[in-house]
């Protein structure tokens, strides 16, 4: 779970979770107690009418924002004891307003820091002006020139092995007027970035990205200080779809960075982490199961697509397991994950569980 | 003066003045108590002997680091009251070792701090990359493009009306491996970024320039945080030589920055304070003066150069009086103004008595 910050903008405390319009206000409703809670109540209700129609085994983890290792460790330890027909990642939500969504695959990431140095002290830009390398505007020229202005990524090789989506994984995905809006709503954006020959959903799930994460160098308090500061550095880090692998990546990008520096900066690219993309599809037995309950419960049908972000543990259980896997939840758009706005529908909770009650005896028949 | 931060840096107290092989060691002991101390003695010679050759008046103030408008206005307020034949302009050192300078012109400055705002929040890169604005990418993009790879400033007429010094004027300009060797030991670093084609003097003092002295966005703490930042800062400064105006700068450094952007990311550029160019020459008596009273007191004569930095309170003079002015000082190369080493030679001082004494002598006949 990530840290309530900033506490101001909570309406109500984040640790007192709060009905208002159906919705339950707290940090962790949506991401992701509320997929737990539901879990667990669908198979009391089995309890209850006697037992569950399949095995049951739920593993559930604290560790997730903080890059944990347990979990990984625990599966790859015990997985001839969990050995299983099919594995529920039961993370993340809907992409549309009322529409559940099944998840295909996920992107992957790599996550580097670089670091820029240019002379041995910081220097009077009055001084040294014109003859001192700054490794700010250095940096901030590598930055800039790691994708051009329709959004492309430089990175030689980088879209090397790309595998696209087929045109029928395609057809079921969102778009439309209404699909943009709602991501418009949520990103409190009037404008999408990027590469304009792909649609919204493409580009949110299956294209890969380049983001600068964060950036800090020199001067940076109220007024102003005339000074060319020795180093600075940034964060930057990649979105990664099937058929890219990280650790390719991560070499390409460190080499492709230093050729891009000035004379009199010196460049360290360092690799703070990585997952591999992973697919799990959505056209095997525990998928189809997965929709059928769904619909029963939501009345649509579920959405195909590929999710833009990383679930690490993902590809432990698909490595070490083997099992066909699905991944979806419970959450509506806009549910503000990791915002001080996070909350979750009580009616997505309520159909949620009765979801997973014919998801479960989906599996036993499917 | 300068705070004295960072204090685990310096090797004695910084205000504990302390002497290390003929150096006193303090905060301000080369910017500018050294260069004051020594004008006082030159007087209390002169007073001893019975009177000074000339009138002499001191002004000494002490808010020239956080650009104090007091002294400014107390020229402009008193013109009349104040005014005089020469001025001297006590500010500044040598620009090798053993060679005083004497300066024909003073860059100015405009300082400029720039924002980029994105989406209406902060974003999950997952979740939203290839698609949210990133105002990092962005103004990372911005800074980088101000400058081509061989250190031209790209904004549109910048250099226009640029008055490069003559011939004549950098024949006298320190130049050669021993000047660079300086050059380099102070930045310390073994390389000169920036416009190949001008002589180093040149770059440092006749050309004006773009720095990027600060910037900061996103997550800079340690480890790694997937966010896509609603907003980003970078402080950029530019040093203006003769011929340049800081306003017409100013406006179109701003227009250039916003057609820089990228479509979602919103960019506001603010003036944090200006200085024009001075030019003051050292053609005049009074100039002619001081080279005379240096070579006396150092055996050499003093190089002329034009002065990278800024001295605010030098149009003021200029504009107020309208006397010739003198800018020059006592301060070795390598004095550390502003670091903490900061230190003044003690030869400088007691040579540097010498020299305005027969400074002084000079202004009568000269």
């Amino acid at each position: 779970m990530q840290p309530p910050d900033p506490l101001e903008e909570w309406e109500s405390p984040p640790f007192e979770p709060t009905v208002r319009g159906g919705l339950v206000y707290a940090r962790g409703a949506a991401d992701n107690k509320g997929n737990h809670f539901a879990a667990l109540k669908a198979a009391e209700h089995w309890f209850r009418a006697g037992r569950p129609p399949v095995n049951l085994r739920y593993l559930i983890e604290g560790e997730e924002e903080i890059s944990g290792v347990s979990l990984p460790r625990y599966i790859r330890a015990n997985a001839e004891r969990l050995a299983t027909d099919y594995v529920l990642v039961w993370d993340g939500g809907f992409a549309s307003d009322g529409v559940p969504s099944l998840t295909s695959a996920l992107r992957g990431i790599v996550y580097t820091e670089i670091h820029a140095t240019g002379a041995g002290t910081d220097l009077h830009s009055g001084g040294f002006g014109g003859a001192a390398p700054n490794p700010l505007n250095t940096l901030a020229r590598i930055l800039g020139e790691l994708k051009d202005r329709d959004g492309h990524i430089t990175v030689p090789g980088f879209y090397d092995g790309v595998i696209p989506p087929t045109e029928e994984e395609k057809a079921g995905w969102p778009r439309g007027p209404e699909y943009e809006a709602t991501v418009k709503k949520i990103m409190q954006s009037d404008v999408f970035e990027g590469e304009a020959e792909y649609e919204l959903a493409e580009r949110l799930g299956a294209r890969p990205t380049l983001d600068v994460n964060g950036f800090l160098g020199g001067f940076t308090e109220e007024g102003s200080k005339t000074v060319i500061a020795r180093q600075a550095m940034a964060k930057v880090s990649m979105r990664l779809v099937p058929g890219q692998d990280p650790a390719r990546i991560f070499d390409t990008f460190a080499e492709y960075v230093s050729e891009l520096s000035t004379p009199g900066v010196k460049v360290e690219v360092r690799d703070l982490g990585s997952a591999p993309p992973v697919v799990c599809g959505i056209d095997h037995p525990a998928a189809r199961a997965a929709a059928d309950a769904f619909e029963k419960a939501f009345n649509k049908r579920a959405q195909p697509r590929r999710m833009g972000g990383s679930i690490p543990v993902a590809i432990d259980f698909q490595e070490a397991l083997g099992a066909p896997m699905v991944i979806s939840g419970l959450g509506q758009p806009g549910s503000g994950a990791h915002s001080p706005h996070e909350c979750f529908s009580l009616d997505h909770f309520h159909r949620g569980i009765e979801m997973l009650v014919h998801f479960m005896d989906g599996l036993r028949t499917g």
